[in-house]
Protein backbone atom coordinates (compact mmCIF):
# COMPACT_ATOMS: atom_id res chain seq x y z
CA UNK A 1 0.00 0.00 0.00
CA UNK A 2 1.59 3.27 -1.24
CA UNK A 3 1.57 6.25 1.12
CA UNK A 4 3.50 9.83 1.74
CA UNK A 5 3.89 12.04 4.76
CA UNK A 6 3.75 15.49 5.08
CA UNK A 7 2.82 18.52 7.51
CA UNK A 8 1.55 21.50 7.98
CA UNK A 9 3.36 23.48 10.73
CA UNK A 10 3.51 20.26 11.90
CA UNK A 11 0.46 19.19 12.14
CA UNK A 12 1.51 15.88 10.45
CA UNK A 13 -0.42 13.42 8.24
CA UNK A 14 -0.23 10.04 6.08
CA UNK A 15 -1.93 10.35 2.79
CA UNK A 16 -3.30 7.03 1.32
CA UNK A 17 -3.16 7.49 -2.84
CA UNK A 18 -6.53 5.35 -3.33
CA UNK A 19 -8.12 7.12 -6.70
CA UNK A 20 -10.68 4.11 -6.79
CA UNK A 21 -11.31 3.66 -3.18
CA UNK A 22 -9.95 0.32 -3.17
CA UNK A 23 -8.49 0.02 0.20
CA UNK A 24 -10.80 -1.05 3.17
CA UNK A 25 -9.85 1.41 5.28
CA UNK A 26 -10.82 0.43 9.24
CA UNK A 27 -11.17 2.00 11.99
CA UNK A 28 -8.33 -0.50 13.08
CA UNK A 29 -6.28 -0.06 9.90
CA UNK A 30 -6.35 3.51 10.38
CA UNK A 31 -5.13 3.72 14.09
CA UNK A 32 -2.51 1.43 13.49
CA UNK A 33 -0.83 3.71 10.56
CA UNK A 34 -0.73 6.49 12.72
CA UNK A 35 0.62 4.79 16.02
CA UNK A 36 3.60 6.92 16.10
CA UNK A 37 6.27 3.99 17.57
CA UNK A 38 4.27 0.36 15.77
CA UNK A 39 2.81 2.24 12.76
CA UNK A 40 3.99 5.40 10.65
CA UNK A 41 3.10 7.64 13.42
CA UNK A 42 0.75 10.61 12.00
CA UNK A 43 -2.00 13.11 14.00
CA UNK A 44 -4.44 11.32 10.99
CA UNK A 45 -4.92 9.88 7.59
CA UNK A 46 -5.99 11.71 4.39
CA UNK A 47 -7.53 9.23 1.98
CA UNK A 48 -7.28 10.68 -1.72
CA UNK A 49 -10.05 9.46 -3.44
CA UNK A 50 -12.31 10.50 -6.68
CA UNK A 51 -14.84 12.33 -5.38
CA UNK A 52 -17.09 10.17 -7.96
CA UNK A 53 -16.14 7.21 -6.44
CA UNK A 54 -17.20 8.27 -3.06
CA UNK A 55 -20.37 7.77 -1.39
CA UNK A 56 -19.61 10.73 0.28
CA UNK A 57 -17.56 12.87 -2.28
CA UNK A 58 -20.30 11.99 -5.12
CA UNK A 59 -23.03 14.86 -4.41
CA UNK A 60 -19.89 17.19 -4.45
CA UNK A 61 -17.97 15.79 -8.08
CA UNK A 62 -19.69 17.91 -10.30
CA UNK A 63 -17.40 20.83 -8.12
CA UNK A 64 -14.37 19.31 -7.92
CA UNK A 65 -12.23 16.25 -9.11
CA UNK A 66 -10.93 15.25 -5.68
CA UNK A 67 -12.38 14.38 -1.98
CA UNK A 68 -10.90 14.02 0.86
CA UNK A 69 -11.46 11.16 3.31
CA UNK A 70 -10.21 12.33 6.49
CA UNK A 71 -9.44 10.40 9.40
CA UNK A 72 -8.10 10.93 13.16
CA UNK A 73 -6.07 9.18 14.43
CA UNK A 74 -7.83 6.93 16.86
CA UNK A 75 -9.62 5.74 13.42
CA UNK A 76 -12.72 8.04 13.92
CA UNK A 77 -13.75 10.04 10.55
CA UNK A 78 -13.90 14.00 10.50
CA UNK A 79 -15.13 16.82 8.68
CA UNK A 80 -12.32 19.00 8.20
CA UNK A 81 -8.48 20.20 8.62
CA UNK A 82 -7.21 22.97 7.76
CA UNK A 83 -3.66 21.97 7.93
CA UNK A 84 -4.51 18.43 6.68
CA UNK A 85 -6.22 19.89 3.41
CA UNK A 86 -2.83 21.95 2.69
CA UNK A 87 -1.00 19.08 2.82
CA UNK A 88 -3.79 17.78 0.54
CA UNK A 89 -3.21 20.14 -1.92
CA UNK A 90 0.38 20.33 -2.00
CA UNK A 91 0.28 16.54 -2.76
CA UNK A 92 -2.18 16.73 -5.75
CA UNK A 93 0.25 19.34 -7.22
CA UNK A 94 3.57 17.60 -6.48
CA UNK A 95 2.01 14.26 -8.11
CA UNK A 96 1.11 16.39 -11.55
CA UNK A 97 -3.05 15.53 -10.63
CA UNK A 98 -3.87 18.78 -10.71
CA UNK A 99 -2.17 22.18 -11.86
CA UNK A 100 -1.07 24.41 -9.56
CA UNK A 101 -3.40 27.54 -8.97
CA UNK A 102 -6.64 27.37 -6.99
CA UNK A 103 -8.33 24.10 -6.85
CA UNK A 104 -11.43 22.78 -5.57
CA UNK A 105 -11.78 20.21 -3.29
CA UNK A 106 -14.78 18.27 -1.82
CA UNK A 107 -14.70 17.27 2.21
CA UNK A 108 -17.28 16.14 4.87
CA UNK A 109 -17.50 19.96 5.63
CA UNK A 110 -18.54 21.35 1.62
CA UNK A 111 -16.14 21.67 -1.36
CA UNK A 112 -13.32 24.28 0.25
CA UNK A 113 -11.21 26.22 -2.24
CA UNK A 114 -7.00 25.64 -1.68
CA UNK A 115 -5.10 27.93 -3.78
CA UNK A 116 -0.79 27.35 -3.89
CA UNK A 117 1.80 30.48 -3.90
CA UNK A 118 5.22 29.94 -5.95
CA UNK A 119 6.38 29.88 -2.44
CA UNK A 120 4.99 27.11 -1.07
CA UNK A 121 2.42 28.17 1.01
CA UNK A 122 -0.75 26.71 0.67
CA UNK A 123 -3.96 28.79 1.79
CA UNK A 124 -7.35 27.69 2.03
CA UNK A 125 -10.67 28.89 2.75
CA UNK A 126 -11.95 28.58 6.36
CA UNK A 127 -15.27 29.99 6.25
CA UNK A 128 -16.13 33.01 8.43
CA UNK A 129 -15.66 32.78 12.34
CA UNK A 130 -18.66 34.30 14.37
CA UNK A 131 -19.08 35.40 18.10
CA UNK A 132 -21.75 32.96 19.02
CA UNK A 133 -21.56 33.48 22.82
CA UNK A 134 -21.08 33.14 26.03
CA UNK A 135 -19.49 36.38 25.78
CA UNK A 136 -17.41 35.69 28.74
CA UNK A 137 -16.06 32.27 29.57
CA UNK A 138 -13.36 32.12 32.47
CA UNK A 139 -10.59 29.80 31.61
CA UNK A 140 -8.22 28.02 34.13
CA UNK A 141 -4.86 26.49 33.37
CA UNK A 142 -1.91 26.23 34.86
CA UNK A 143 -3.17 27.54 38.47
CA UNK A 144 -4.11 30.61 36.73
CA UNK A 145 -7.51 31.88 35.09
CA UNK A 146 -8.79 34.25 32.46
CA UNK A 147 -11.35 36.06 30.46
CA UNK A 148 -12.04 34.18 27.45
CA UNK A 149 -14.05 34.88 24.56
CA UNK A 150 -15.92 32.18 22.49
CA UNK A 151 -15.49 32.20 19.03
CA UNK A 152 -17.06 29.75 16.58
CA UNK A 153 -15.63 28.17 13.15
CA UNK A 154 -17.12 25.61 12.43
CA UNK A 155 -16.33 23.78 15.59
CA UNK A 156 -16.33 26.02 19.06
CA UNK A 157 -13.20 27.84 20.45
CA UNK A 158 -12.40 29.91 23.78
CA UNK A 159 -9.89 32.59 22.92
CA UNK A 160 -8.22 33.78 26.01
CA UNK A 161 -5.35 36.45 25.88
CA UNK A 162 -2.13 35.97 28.14
CA UNK A 163 0.60 38.07 29.17
CA UNK A 164 2.82 34.87 28.58
CA UNK A 165 2.30 31.92 26.57
CA UNK A 166 4.12 29.56 29.43
CA UNK A 167 1.56 30.94 31.91
CA UNK A 168 -0.87 28.23 30.88
CA UNK A 169 1.48 25.75 32.60
CA UNK A 170 1.57 22.28 30.79
CA UNK A 171 -1.43 21.83 29.47
CA UNK A 172 -1.74 18.37 30.11
CA UNK A 173 -5.57 18.32 31.14
CA UNK A 174 -8.28 20.32 29.26
CA UNK A 175 -8.33 23.66 30.50
CA UNK A 176 -11.53 24.01 32.84
CA UNK A 177 -14.12 26.76 31.62
CA UNK A 178 -17.24 28.44 33.36
CA UNK A 179 -19.90 28.16 31.63
CA UNK A 180 -18.85 24.33 30.54
CA UNK A 181 -19.14 23.94 27.31
CA UNK A 182 -21.03 20.69 26.56
CA UNK A 183 -19.77 19.09 23.62
CA UNK A 184 -16.06 20.38 24.79
CA UNK A 185 -14.28 23.06 23.48
CA UNK A 186 -10.80 24.10 22.07
CA UNK A 187 -8.85 26.35 23.88
CA UNK A 188 -6.34 28.93 23.05
CA UNK A 189 -3.78 31.29 24.51
CA UNK A 190 -2.34 33.89 22.98
CA UNK A 191 -0.09 36.62 23.52
CA UNK A 192 1.23 39.75 21.36
CA UNK A 193 3.81 39.87 19.58
CA UNK A 194 3.69 42.80 17.95
CA UNK A 195 1.76 45.21 15.09
CA UNK A 196 -0.30 42.12 13.47
CA UNK A 197 1.33 39.39 15.20
CA UNK A 198 0.19 37.18 17.79
CA UNK A 199 1.72 33.77 18.84
CA UNK A 200 -0.60 31.13 20.96
CA UNK A 201 -0.88 27.84 22.05
CA UNK A 202 -3.78 25.36 21.56
CA UNK A 203 -5.51 22.36 23.58
CA UNK A 204 -7.39 20.73 21.48
CA UNK A 205 -10.69 18.97 22.76
CA UNK A 206 -10.41 15.29 22.51
CA UNK A 207 -6.53 15.92 21.56
CA UNK A 208 -4.39 17.93 23.76
CA UNK A 209 -2.31 20.44 23.28
CA UNK A 210 -0.78 20.22 19.75
CA UNK A 211 1.64 21.85 17.41
CA UNK A 212 -0.94 24.09 14.81
CA UNK A 213 -3.88 24.37 14.98
CA UNK A 214 -6.23 25.56 11.50
CA UNK A 215 -9.39 26.66 12.83
CA UNK A 216 -7.72 27.65 16.48
CA UNK A 217 -5.50 30.15 14.14
CA UNK A 218 -8.48 31.47 12.83
CA UNK A 219 -10.08 31.65 16.28
CA UNK A 220 -7.32 33.82 17.26
CA UNK A 221 -7.44 35.87 14.33
CA UNK A 222 -11.15 36.81 14.63
CA UNK A 223 -10.79 37.41 18.21
CA UNK A 224 -7.41 39.56 17.89
CA UNK A 225 -9.19 41.78 15.58
CA UNK A 226 -12.27 42.44 17.30
CA UNK A 227 -10.29 43.00 20.40
CA UNK A 228 -7.78 45.43 18.12
CA UNK A 229 -11.70 47.21 17.67
CA UNK A 230 -11.96 49.87 15.00
CA UNK A 231 -9.05 50.00 11.93
CA UNK A 232 -7.71 46.39 13.09
CA UNK A 233 -5.99 44.94 9.92
CA UNK A 234 -7.44 42.44 8.00
CA UNK A 235 -4.23 39.89 8.12
CA UNK A 236 -2.09 38.51 10.88
CA UNK A 237 0.58 36.32 11.43
CA UNK A 238 -0.23 33.69 14.16
CA UNK A 239 2.77 32.04 15.09
CA UNK A 240 2.09 28.26 16.56
CA UNK A 241 4.35 26.22 18.14
CA UNK A 242 4.59 24.04 14.97
CA UNK A 243 5.55 27.10 12.93
CA UNK A 244 3.83 30.26 11.52
CA UNK A 245 0.31 30.72 9.44
CA UNK A 246 -1.31 34.35 8.28
CA UNK A 247 -5.02 34.26 8.64
CA UNK A 248 -6.45 36.77 6.69
CA UNK A 249 -10.27 38.08 6.47
CA UNK A 250 -11.53 39.47 3.22
CA UNK A 251 -14.32 41.63 2.80
CA UNK A 252 -16.70 38.66 2.87
CA UNK A 253 -15.63 37.89 6.10
CA UNK A 254 -13.98 34.74 4.82
CA UNK A 255 -11.02 34.04 6.82
CA UNK A 256 -8.02 32.32 4.72
CA UNK A 257 -5.63 30.04 6.27
CA UNK A 258 -2.12 30.07 4.79
CA UNK A 259 1.21 28.71 5.30
CA UNK A 260 3.96 25.93 5.03
CA UNK A 261 2.75 22.58 3.09
CA UNK A 262 5.36 19.62 3.59
CA UNK A 263 5.90 16.26 2.03
CA UNK A 264 8.42 14.68 3.98
CA UNK A 265 8.58 11.44 2.55
CA UNK A 266 6.99 8.78 -0.12
CA UNK A 267 6.77 4.80 0.43
CA UNK A 268 5.08 1.64 0.97
CA UNK A 269 3.49 -0.06 3.83
CA UNK A 270 4.88 -3.63 3.95
CA UNK A 271 2.68 -6.32 3.27
CA UNK A 272 3.56 -8.30 6.45
CA UNK A 273 2.94 -5.25 8.97
CA UNK A 274 -0.23 -5.18 6.60
CA UNK A 275 -1.12 -8.49 6.71
CA UNK A 276 -0.61 -8.62 10.85
CA UNK A 277 -1.95 -4.62 11.24
CA UNK A 278 -5.49 -5.52 9.09
CA UNK B 1 17.29 9.10 0.48
CA UNK B 2 16.18 5.61 0.54
CA UNK B 3 14.86 4.34 3.81
CA UNK B 4 12.74 2.25 6.10
CA UNK B 5 11.16 2.14 9.10
CA UNK B 6 10.77 -0.67 11.87
CA UNK B 7 10.21 -1.35 15.50
CA UNK B 8 11.14 -4.04 18.09
CA UNK B 9 8.64 -3.72 21.17
CA UNK B 10 7.80 -0.23 20.25
CA UNK B 11 11.50 1.34 20.33
CA UNK B 12 11.30 2.82 16.59
CA UNK B 13 14.08 3.41 14.12
CA UNK B 14 14.77 4.72 10.50
CA UNK B 15 16.78 2.22 8.88
CA UNK B 16 18.79 3.96 6.25
CA UNK B 17 20.68 1.58 3.75
CA UNK B 18 24.03 3.20 3.06
CA UNK B 19 26.59 0.22 2.09
CA UNK B 20 29.07 2.69 0.65
CA UNK B 21 28.78 5.00 3.35
CA UNK B 22 28.09 8.04 0.66
CA UNK B 23 25.23 9.81 2.86
CA UNK B 24 26.62 12.94 4.70
CA UNK B 25 24.82 11.94 8.31
CA UNK B 26 24.78 14.68 9.97
CA UNK B 27 23.67 15.61 13.81
CA UNK B 28 20.94 18.31 12.24
CA UNK B 29 19.96 15.31 9.60
CA UNK B 30 19.68 12.34 11.99
CA UNK B 31 17.56 14.98 14.45
CA UNK B 32 15.27 15.98 11.21
CA UNK B 33 14.52 12.46 10.41
CA UNK B 34 13.75 11.58 13.91
CA UNK B 35 11.63 14.43 14.28
CA UNK B 36 7.96 12.70 14.78
CA UNK B 37 6.26 15.38 13.49
CA UNK B 38 8.19 17.71 10.77
CA UNK B 39 10.42 14.04 9.67
CA UNK B 40 9.71 10.56 10.04
CA UNK B 41 9.92 10.09 13.25
CA UNK B 42 12.02 7.20 15.63
CA UNK B 43 13.48 6.64 18.57
CA UNK B 44 16.73 6.51 16.32
CA UNK B 45 18.54 6.28 13.03
CA UNK B 46 20.55 2.87 12.13
CA UNK B 47 22.87 3.39 9.36
CA UNK B 48 23.55 0.08 7.72
CA UNK B 49 27.09 0.34 6.32
CA UNK B 50 29.67 -1.86 5.15
CA UNK B 51 32.16 -2.45 8.15
CA UNK B 52 35.22 -2.34 5.41
CA UNK B 53 33.96 1.15 3.98
CA UNK B 54 33.36 2.51 7.88
CA UNK B 55 36.27 4.05 9.74
CA UNK B 56 35.27 2.39 12.83
CA UNK B 57 33.74 -0.67 11.54
CA UNK B 58 36.63 -1.39 9.38
CA UNK B 59 38.98 -3.03 12.11
CA UNK B 60 36.04 -5.55 12.69
CA UNK B 61 35.53 -6.45 8.64
CA UNK B 62 37.50 -9.63 8.72
CA UNK B 63 34.25 -10.65 11.66
CA UNK B 64 31.54 -9.58 10.27
CA UNK B 65 30.27 -8.08 6.29
CA UNK B 66 27.83 -5.28 8.34
CA UNK B 67 28.44 -2.38 10.94
CA UNK B 68 25.58 -0.90 12.36
CA UNK B 69 25.89 3.11 12.85
CA UNK B 70 23.47 4.03 15.16
CA UNK B 71 22.75 7.43 16.44
CA UNK B 72 20.25 8.63 19.02
CA UNK B 73 16.52 10.65 18.56
CA UNK B 74 19.06 13.80 19.03
CA UNK B 75 21.42 13.12 16.57
CA UNK B 76 24.33 11.83 19.18
CA UNK B 77 26.63 8.82 18.38
CA UNK B 78 25.57 5.61 20.46
CA UNK B 79 27.26 2.44 21.00
CA UNK B 80 24.89 -0.62 20.86
CA UNK B 81 20.95 -0.88 21.40
CA UNK B 82 19.19 -4.42 21.67
CA UNK B 83 16.27 -3.56 20.38
CA UNK B 84 17.54 -1.66 16.72
CA UNK B 85 20.27 -4.28 16.17
CA UNK B 86 16.66 -6.67 16.08
CA UNK B 87 15.17 -4.78 13.54
CA UNK B 88 18.68 -4.44 11.79
CA UNK B 89 19.57 -8.31 11.17
CA UNK B 90 15.63 -8.14 10.39
CA UNK B 91 16.45 -5.88 7.46
CA UNK B 92 19.31 -7.62 6.49
CA UNK B 93 17.97 -11.03 5.98
CA UNK B 94 14.56 -9.11 4.50
CA UNK B 95 16.60 -7.50 2.13
CA UNK B 96 18.62 -10.72 1.07
CA UNK B 97 21.55 -9.45 2.20
CA UNK B 98 21.96 -11.81 4.66
CA UNK B 99 20.92 -15.57 5.32
CA UNK B 100 18.67 -16.50 7.80
CA UNK B 101 20.34 -17.88 11.10
CA UNK B 102 23.02 -16.39 12.55
CA UNK B 103 24.47 -13.07 12.07
CA UNK B 104 27.65 -11.13 13.20
CA UNK B 105 27.34 -7.92 13.07
CA UNK B 106 29.83 -4.70 14.31
CA UNK B 107 28.90 -1.88 16.46
CA UNK B 108 30.58 0.72 18.52
CA UNK B 109 30.15 -2.22 21.38
CA UNK B 110 32.37 -4.52 18.97
CA UNK B 111 30.66 -7.50 17.21
CA UNK B 112 27.45 -9.03 17.98
CA UNK B 113 25.70 -12.55 17.06
CA UNK B 114 22.31 -11.94 16.61
CA UNK B 115 20.32 -15.03 15.04
CA UNK B 116 16.35 -14.98 13.39
CA UNK B 117 14.13 -17.40 14.94
CA UNK B 118 11.19 -18.98 12.22
CA UNK B 119 8.69 -17.66 14.02
CA UNK B 120 9.94 -14.12 13.45
CA UNK B 121 11.45 -13.30 16.78
CA UNK B 122 15.05 -12.23 16.72
CA UNK B 123 17.76 -12.84 19.55
CA UNK B 124 21.13 -10.95 20.13
CA UNK B 125 23.69 -11.68 22.56
CA UNK B 126 23.75 -8.17 25.00
CA UNK B 127 26.73 -9.64 27.29
CA UNK B 128 26.82 -10.88 30.98
CA UNK B 129 24.79 -8.38 34.15
CA UNK B 130 26.85 -8.19 36.50
CA UNK B 131 25.97 -6.54 40.26
CA UNK B 132 28.99 -3.49 40.62
CA UNK B 133 26.89 -1.94 43.62
CA UNK B 134 26.44 0.04 45.59
CA UNK B 135 24.19 -2.78 46.45
CA UNK B 136 21.63 -0.59 48.32
CA UNK B 137 20.07 2.16 46.37
CA UNK B 138 17.15 3.97 47.57
CA UNK B 139 15.08 4.96 44.30
CA UNK B 140 12.00 7.82 44.70
CA UNK B 141 9.14 8.00 41.97
CA UNK B 142 5.54 8.97 41.93
CA UNK B 143 5.84 10.03 45.55
CA UNK B 144 6.91 6.94 47.41
CA UNK B 145 10.73 4.90 47.63
CA UNK B 146 11.49 1.83 46.73
CA UNK B 147 14.98 0.22 47.80
CA UNK B 148 16.90 -0.88 44.20
CA UNK B 149 19.85 -3.07 43.01
CA UNK B 150 22.51 -1.88 40.45
CA UNK B 151 22.90 -3.53 37.89
CA UNK B 152 25.28 -3.65 34.85
CA UNK B 153 24.69 -4.61 31.65
CA UNK B 154 27.35 -2.55 29.44
CA UNK B 155 25.23 0.45 31.10
CA UNK B 156 24.26 1.20 34.65
CA UNK B 157 20.65 0.26 35.99
CA UNK B 158 18.99 0.57 39.21
CA UNK B 159 15.82 -1.97 39.24
CA UNK B 160 13.40 -1.38 41.89
CA UNK B 161 10.79 -4.61 42.69
CA UNK B 162 7.29 -3.14 43.46
CA UNK B 163 3.58 -4.60 44.03
CA UNK B 164 2.13 -2.32 41.37
CA UNK B 165 3.94 -0.95 38.26
CA UNK B 166 1.53 2.35 38.43
CA UNK B 167 2.83 2.78 42.04
CA UNK B 168 5.64 4.77 39.59
CA UNK B 169 3.30 7.83 39.17
CA UNK B 170 3.88 9.63 35.62
CA UNK B 171 7.49 9.38 35.65
CA UNK B 172 7.85 12.17 33.58
CA UNK B 173 10.80 13.03 35.65
CA UNK B 174 14.10 11.13 36.02
CA UNK B 175 13.52 9.35 39.80
CA UNK B 176 16.32 10.17 42.16
CA UNK B 177 18.22 7.59 43.31
CA UNK B 178 20.36 7.85 46.73
CA UNK B 179 23.41 7.08 46.22
CA UNK B 180 23.08 9.63 43.03
CA UNK B 181 24.97 8.52 39.84
CA UNK B 182 27.16 10.84 38.36
CA UNK B 183 26.43 9.73 34.33
CA UNK B 184 22.90 8.97 35.07
CA UNK B 185 21.11 5.62 35.30
CA UNK B 186 18.59 3.98 33.98
CA UNK B 187 15.66 2.96 36.19
CA UNK B 188 13.45 -0.04 36.16
CA UNK B 189 10.25 -0.97 38.01
CA UNK B 190 9.61 -4.36 38.30
CA UNK B 191 6.11 -6.10 38.82
CA UNK B 192 5.95 -9.78 39.69
CA UNK B 193 3.85 -11.81 36.66
CA UNK B 194 4.29 -15.23 37.63
CA UNK B 195 6.61 -17.62 37.44
CA UNK B 196 9.46 -17.31 35.34
CA UNK B 197 7.81 -13.91 34.35
CA UNK B 198 7.56 -10.34 35.75
CA UNK B 199 6.52 -6.98 33.89
CA UNK B 200 8.57 -3.01 33.85
CA UNK B 201 8.26 0.00 33.46
CA UNK B 202 11.74 2.03 32.40
CA UNK B 203 13.05 5.13 32.86
CA UNK B 204 15.85 6.20 30.54
CA UNK B 205 18.57 8.29 31.31
CA UNK B 206 18.31 11.53 29.25
CA UNK B 207 15.39 10.24 27.32
CA UNK B 208 12.58 10.11 29.74
CA UNK B 209 10.02 6.67 30.04
CA UNK B 210 10.31 4.74 26.98
CA UNK B 211 8.18 1.44 25.84
CA UNK B 212 10.63 -0.79 25.45
CA UNK B 213 14.21 -1.30 26.58
CA UNK B 214 16.62 -4.07 25.93
CA UNK B 215 19.42 -3.68 28.25
CA UNK B 216 16.76 -2.84 30.84
CA UNK B 217 15.00 -6.14 30.33
CA UNK B 218 18.39 -8.05 30.69
CA UNK B 219 19.13 -5.74 33.97
CA UNK B 220 15.37 -6.58 35.07
CA UNK B 221 15.67 -10.45 34.41
CA UNK B 222 19.18 -10.32 36.26
CA UNK B 223 17.88 -8.90 39.29
CA UNK B 224 14.84 -11.17 39.48
CA UNK B 225 16.80 -14.10 39.13
CA UNK B 226 19.06 -12.89 41.58
CA UNK B 227 16.36 -12.16 44.07
CA UNK B 228 14.67 -16.07 43.36
CA UNK B 229 18.16 -17.67 44.61
CA UNK B 230 19.22 -20.82 44.15
CA UNK B 231 17.12 -22.78 41.29
CA UNK B 232 16.08 -19.50 40.16
CA UNK B 233 14.75 -19.57 36.19
CA UNK B 234 17.23 -18.89 33.50
CA UNK B 235 14.56 -17.61 31.37
CA UNK B 236 12.22 -15.25 31.72
CA UNK B 237 9.08 -13.52 30.03
CA UNK B 238 9.99 -9.73 30.33
CA UNK B 239 6.65 -7.90 29.62
CA UNK B 240 7.40 -4.02 28.91
CA UNK B 241 5.12 -1.05 27.85
CA UNK B 242 5.71 -1.86 23.82
CA UNK B 243 5.50 -5.82 24.20
CA UNK B 244 7.46 -8.89 25.26
CA UNK B 245 10.55 -10.13 25.26
CA UNK B 246 12.49 -12.84 26.41
CA UNK B 247 15.76 -13.00 28.33
CA UNK B 248 17.65 -15.91 28.92
CA UNK B 249 20.92 -16.88 30.44
CA UNK B 250 23.10 -19.11 29.04
CA UNK B 251 25.26 -21.31 31.46
CA UNK B 252 28.43 -18.85 30.59
CA UNK B 253 26.90 -16.01 31.83
CA UNK B 254 26.10 -14.11 28.80
CA UNK B 255 22.42 -12.97 28.43
CA UNK B 256 20.27 -13.07 25.06
CA UNK B 257 17.45 -11.15 24.53
CA UNK B 258 14.36 -12.10 21.97
CA UNK B 259 11.53 -10.57 20.63
CA UNK B 260 9.45 -9.42 17.70
CA UNK B 261 11.54 -6.88 15.01
CA UNK B 262 8.75 -5.65 12.96
CA UNK B 263 9.35 -3.33 9.53
CA UNK B 264 6.70 -1.28 8.59
CA UNK B 265 7.24 0.74 5.85
CA UNK B 266 9.78 1.22 3.31
CA UNK B 267 10.57 4.47 1.09
CA UNK B 268 12.35 7.88 -0.06
CA UNK B 269 12.76 11.08 1.70
CA UNK B 270 11.69 13.97 -0.82
CA UNK B 271 14.62 15.73 -2.19
CA UNK B 272 12.97 18.69 -1.24
CA UNK B 273 12.77 18.02 2.52
CA UNK B 274 16.09 16.94 2.41
CA UNK B 275 16.98 19.79 0.90
CA UNK B 276 15.55 22.03 3.38
CA UNK B 277 16.42 19.77 6.34
CA UNK B 278 20.50 19.57 5.53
Amino acid sequence: MRYLKGHGTENDFVLLPDAEREIDLTPDLVAAICDRRAGVGADGVLRVVLAATDPEGAAMSDETRWFMDYRNADGSVSEMCGNGIRVFARYLVDSHLEAPGEIAIATRDGVKKVRLAMTGDVTVDMGPASFPGPEDVKVWAGGRSWSAVSVDVGNPHAVAFVDDLADAGELREAPVTEPAFEAGVNVEFVAERGDAHVAMRVHERGVGETRSCGTGACAVMAAAARRAGAGAPTSYLVDVPGGQLTVARRPDGQLELTGPAVLVSEGQLRPEWLAAAG
